[in-house]
């Protein structure tokens, strides 16, 4: 074989975040390897994205055991990181649609061991579905806006929250939604300041950066 | 001079719509000669778009007389269409910014003979804004949305309205907001129906837009 | 399952337009759990868009009964509302090739108890075929435009006609017509008034246009 | 001085055109100094293209006297070629602001010594104004046609003629005319064949086009 | 079936060219019946384009065998138009990869009776390829040059031609070749002039503009 | 005047961030009479943003008094919100030349009453700028990171500390920096976790969601 | 068959690059007939780039025999050139996902006779990886540097290490990625100077690039 | 004053490149200091590029002096660095529009006292001028190519040579050109191998490359 991976165990001390592995890409013989490799490891938590169903069922009933996995999501975890982050998040999502990235944020802030909450189909063309749990997910620390097509979602909660919003624009759309870019402009455009925003269909990384918030603000307890 | 132009008065009948002159790009001289020309001219009602004031007041005090002009809209016009068509159109607009664009629209209605009121500053990011001047903007037959940026205003009013929105994106904001295609994307992914769209910055656009809709839809009166 | 939808029955109340479900991007068993539920439900009229032949066809002979499909429109409905709207729209399309999103836009209308017509193959590579249709296509309140490629026919046909015209651009084509942005760009830079746009392919979204459009201006009766 | 210049006189003999000066660009000394050298070399016919009148009047009065110089057109060129082309050329415009490119393609075909006639404002949004004009212009061996904006007319008469046509696509117009890239695209796209097309504003390279096919299809008399 | 086609068999006469089908985009069964009824259809002469091989097989031998049918050109012609076009293409390619393009040019001269012969494999990254076929390219009316990637073939023929030369760029390559943009871009941006350029991958519209070209400049013989 | 402004002072209860006026793209006289007003009005604290000094000079000295203005940063402000945030930022920069959206960035967190520091000049053509400061760097709660060109600092920063990095695309850079679209890009694309984006420019937008999450996550105190 | 290639066994006199054949985009059948054509030939070294292992496997076992083949890197190659080019090359890469560009990289200098080492998996979220090879690295003539997304690992090998970097952007990556282009922008936007460019995924490129540079900056030896 | 610079006068040991000063961008009074500041510092070469020359002449007569200035070039040196560089560079040009490039290139390699010689107006539309100097291009150890407009000259020179081309893509051209970025496509997707590239109007990177490879392969001398 003619790769060699330089595994990063130190990164937790460093960034703060444990060992990920984005398997999308990846050729299906290494991905299945490394899956029983930490399988196998009790030590080490670790998290797969963008892990496709099909590869994960080729794994044994035995080292399928081993993980926390989720089809919608596609990402599997072995065991969550020891800590527990104070603070929690809100994932607001703007239709069903969005869930394979709303769900990859939520797998991902499980996995990182910081409590969220998930409110679904908030989308602004029915503006009441966000408006009778506003004050609910004004109770959050930080709230992740997951949105595709025109992603006006974010604006309008900006506007009505004092909370930072990190936004996920999705490839949900058709046409001159051009696989999610224009959501990721209208989030960037955004005329309500408090919102940044990280790639497009990112659920993980949105997670990421809630939890290093977090962890920075307001701290760890074990 | 290496130029004629075929006037088109037999427009109206066609289409309905009365000769209009865009007048940018269009060399000085040029510009001055139709205005002087057309203000002698009592028979066709005519309308110069984006005139700008710098050349509109080199023209002579009696010919600028025969216009009303606005600067803000950068429109002249001689005299108003004789019939008066039935329906009113509300112009709804994100912020002061987009005003060049609002009152080219106002304006342009103005010639063609429609009623139409103007709703402006209610960009989203105080939803308030735009919430008590609801009631109002639905009781005409046709909104215009003028909104730059991320254009928000568009999803959220479409998903209060049942009355069709024209939207017109305006270049304003800088960045990923692209000189107003940002707008322009979000406006036509916009994910509550009832939406349509005509360029960036074309309040005229908008407003004959909705004055044939009015005229085919509802009539006019002498 | 991860996700929950919240139905938005109050949606006729307030923007006129009543439940509709975009399929695309669904998951399978989702879509079909829909499709069942709703043809058990014979209060509130639906529609699916986007709906493939394949997925409808999984269901059994008797929910399909429920519902009239279109396999060229990709689309199924249970009942239409029922208030039978005013005034007519045409619907004129280029070639044949654009007839999945030409009869998108019918079936919409059939839906939502809107008269129209169909007009197809008029591009204007052959004048005449447009010309020889001309008076009846302008007896009609509205007018729907469907055209890919370089859509010339918008601007030919706004500079022969009173009536508003909504552009519905298509994704045929290939190279520089770039998925549709090409025809999309085209019916924007419309140099005749009279033309707004929807998303490419969005037939649906240029019905809701007409229809909201028709209701607001024109009326409907039970 | 930092530079020389290869001037290129075999040029006629290998490709059938004489020696052109694109002048946008290059430092206004350099050009002046050509502009006098060329005045006084009295064998060789020079054109000048993208020549700034202000640079162009910086000259003084007996070398402007040796040139043929156009303002609209941005072109100096001090003799015709001596050989005369068989076959004419009709110059078909959609608008007077389309001037400056129409004019550059004609005076560059005046310069090649190629009968042409130019008949400007026939854009499509008044199709009685290409219609009224259509038997003259087929009457020609080859048509260049100058649009802007969307750019219509050059779909419109490609299905009315059995002429060739070569498209030049101009900047004007705004927004989603992206500075001339939509009406090429337009060009490129159009759906009846026998167009092609060359630059944004190059008029110039449309005539060059014109000269070299008829040069070649129909040969030239001394 | 929600369809019906306006044939134009009024087209030769208006335009010079025959009726001609674009099969991709067509449902299946419709091409199959067009084959069919154009099979018995002796009167009119027709070409189908972009015609998949594998669907062309579905048709019955009896149906096959009254089309000449190229698989790789993707295109299949009943009998070529009566009249004989006077003069000669030249098919210049810079490489076989490019032959789908090249050979969907050469047929379509071939159904359209224009005597033209195909030079392939001469791009300038070995330029003696060229320069050992340049005196012959030279002896033909009009150049259609078919490249690819950055298709500078174009440019260094055109400084070496006095001939005209359609240029046709090709989705060949990857990365910034962006589907053929890049080699179109080029094409146009080319700074030799006698250049003009159609659709990415549209052999078949330079050979209808070298068609016209020939028809108006050079004539026909029964 | 055509225009009025709908003032918004309730938004400091509702999201926190008092009024902020963005003076670019206003005509000068409002942004005069604005700046007046507001000099006047002793109760609410202030800010202008992109606001040029040479219409700021117009003041009249006794107005001009009234506000802390910054000339590289383009703001004034007439003084600070009242609560005190608790926590720091760390504002990291590439190069001076980014200095216009760093100090934009570091006046807004003035005004919001927001301690930070700034840290000029750390882009990794040399790595040790950024890493001797890197232990200081990391003792803030957040990292606002300002960068044009390929914007590298980004990721190395992310990959260095455990603290979340609000990254700030600048349009600084030429050619494929293409106004800043190639830093946004890439700070999007980051291949280490903990990382968000605010538009090109917009060092505002980046103090605000800094000042947002520290008011969530760690409070403030009058 | 339609079709001819001419071989272009001159070209190694003449550019010092051997015959190489891109076999993505050539017809199956094709390529495997020169294949077989190649292995028979043993006075010419010969190259395929982008072979795909499914093609390749359809060689009968003799013929495959005759190639070193790597899946990965998808090259075969019959035998090496017969001169040794003097200096040595590290490649060094992001990460293991990048493996196909590296790996083509790594085939084409064998098959050019270029001393080369692998540095795999040093992007910079762990910069330690980087650091502990780069006294290494800086003992090579040449480095390619092979990354995905947002490239910043060029930026900073640039600014640490005296050597030419060539940088081979690859198309790993999802949404701002665009297929590579951000990376291919990063790296051409690279503050720190002494790097070039070559295609998105071109890793042969970017090993002819190091081979020409060695062969004219430290020669051959047979 | 807001900004502080670090110099890195350590850069030359670590990159082999000594400090160079991009002064556009930098306000005016800065460049000015920063010119003076370094005049009076005899230790250490530096070079400003992007130095516009009214901002140069605004210096004082004896603080020019201390300069090497060339206005083309935007380029200002106060000494070379003291080692020579071994090797030779051929700047080969395409027109002389593209001077400022050119010879941005040319005194870069100056300053870093690297051999070199400029090759201008060596475009393709007149092949000879490129034959008739290749054998002398041919003598150099590497080739630097400027070029705008599709840039041709770098693929016809690569099929030409043995000697390795770093790509310089212009700014000169309009329309399609698209400042450069069809320039920089053309030289990317190059099909003669030996190609590499540098951003848009780049010539001081080209020279850095250039520069860094002759230090790397060939060595210096005191």
């Amino acid at each position: 074989m003619n790769e060699h991976i330089n595994f990063d165990f130190g990164r937790t001390n460093r960034t703060g975040i444990p060992e990920v592995i984005y398997a999308e890409g990846k050729e299906e013989p290494i991905v299945l390897k490394l899956l029983e490799d930490f399988a196998l490891n009790t030590e080490h938590p670790i998290m797969f994205t963008r892990l496709s169903p099909s590869v994960f069922r080729r794994l044994s009933p035995e080292f399928q055991s081993k993980y926390s996995f989720d089809a919608l999501a596609k990402t599997a975890y072995s065991n969550q990181i020891p800590k527990k982050v104070n603070g929690r998040v809100a994932i607001v999502s703007a239709g069903t649609s969005d869930g394979f990235v709303t769900w990859e944020a939520k797998r991902t802030l499980d996995y990182l061991n910081v409590k969220s909450e998930v409110f679904e189909d908030c989308g602004v063309s029915g503006l009441w579905r966000l408006q009778e749990k506003l004050s609910q997910i004004n109770s959050f620390d930080i709230i992740i806006t997951v949105a595709g097509m025109e992603a006006a979602l974010v604006s309008v909660l900006a506007g009505l929250t004092s909370k930072p919003i990190i936004g996920v624009p999705t490839s949900i759309g058709y046409g001159v939604c051009k696989g999610g870019q224009t959501a990721l402009n209208s989030m960037l455009a955004c005329c309500a300041p408090g919102v940044a925003a990280v790639n497009i269909d990112n659920g993980f990384g949105a997670a990421c950066m809630a939890y290093k918030t977090l962890l920075s603000c307001k701290g760890s307890t074990k």
